[in-house]
């Protein structure tokens, strides 16, 4: 078993990446729209950019996903949500997935989304410059914003 | 490494199975009441009998359950949900929990419940046919309802 | 695949910890002070407590965390939340997190957290004694409280 954590910053790391067995156990910490001025559709486009560039990391997919779970600050953007949605996840690989309202840290927010996924390769240099223990990112000039 | 998926609908799957080693880690997605007129003991019953009935798609059951979610749309419904869970829980195998107070997506909702359970062995033929990627249910006529 | 049960209850367990190939997956339920006088700082750090208090029953620590999601009656306390966890999470292995407001069970609750860890080498007689498919503990006084 080894953890090797992506874009690691001293709050929480954007991603954990988790060898068991022959499988690689990859959690997304919570995902925000960093252009909270977007609506609902924007932010949610912006939050699944971030999951696939961060899956897209360690050389997985959207197609390796197993579970969401989607937060919206207001219930009534769940249409507007599934309409981004819908065209992004991949046809014969949707995941679990759970959607409930919940108040979300930052007031601009209006939707965010944790991601589960199961990869049997990654590859940790694939994007970043890893050490033993921990990945850390060179393109995360945002971390340990508002999560 | 496979991800099989039941009751796979465009949007989301009703349950992903992932092999990691010699387990399998089954996700649920959050299930919610089909009949929304009936009251929390009601709709904590029927969700318990999707549980129930998932798990049993891959020869499992509640004693493989490591973790349990339940939102609440009304935090006063607690002993009343508790109420038929321990009833409903088997003794000696009770699952990791959290209860949290939710606004649900539909008005209608009174509880939503998330599940994660590991299995040895699981059976993908038990009652469904399946293909090499994802099993496709027979009987999964209320597919991405509000999820 | 085996199963262990810490602080088992009739309702819950407090963790359960399930063998997957050579590796521990560790799941705590949601973790909620008990002293509920306490201000947010105060709770969180009851809390951060338990969860060192939980691990360190199977000999794992808080470098093994890979996910923590915490939920806020009071988004306003995520700053004051963060004072606490930033003295707590270690440098160099902080966990995938997300942060968000609910609804508490019980009104004097500030915050709740969720912690998922994995440990190569699991010690289920560090502190407990045990049976074949669980761990009773000595020290539950207090199990199957709001959760």
């Amino acid at each position: 078993m080894t953890i090797v954590r992506h874009e690691m910053g001293p709050r929480f790391s954007e991603m954990t990446v988790t060898k068991i067995g022959d499988s690689n156990l990859i959690i997304l910490s919570g995902q925000v729209a960093e252009n909270t001025s977007l609506g609902i559709e924007g932010q949610t486009r912006e939050i699944l950019r971030f999951v696939d560039r961060l899956l897209g990391h360690v050389g997985a997919n959207k197609t390796h996903i197993i579970s969401a779970r989607i937060y919206l600050a207001s219930v009534g953007d769940y249409a507007a949500m599934n309409s981004v949605w819908d065209e992004w996840v991949p046809r014969g690989h949707t995941p679990a997935r759970s959607t409930i309202g919940a108040k979300l840290i930052n007031p601009d927010y209006k939707i965010e989304m944790e991601i589960t996924a199961v990869a049997n390769h990654v590859d940790h240099d694939h994007h970043h410059h890893d050490d033993e223990d921990h990945c850390v990112a060179v393109d995360s000039d945002n971390l340990n914003a508002k999560k």
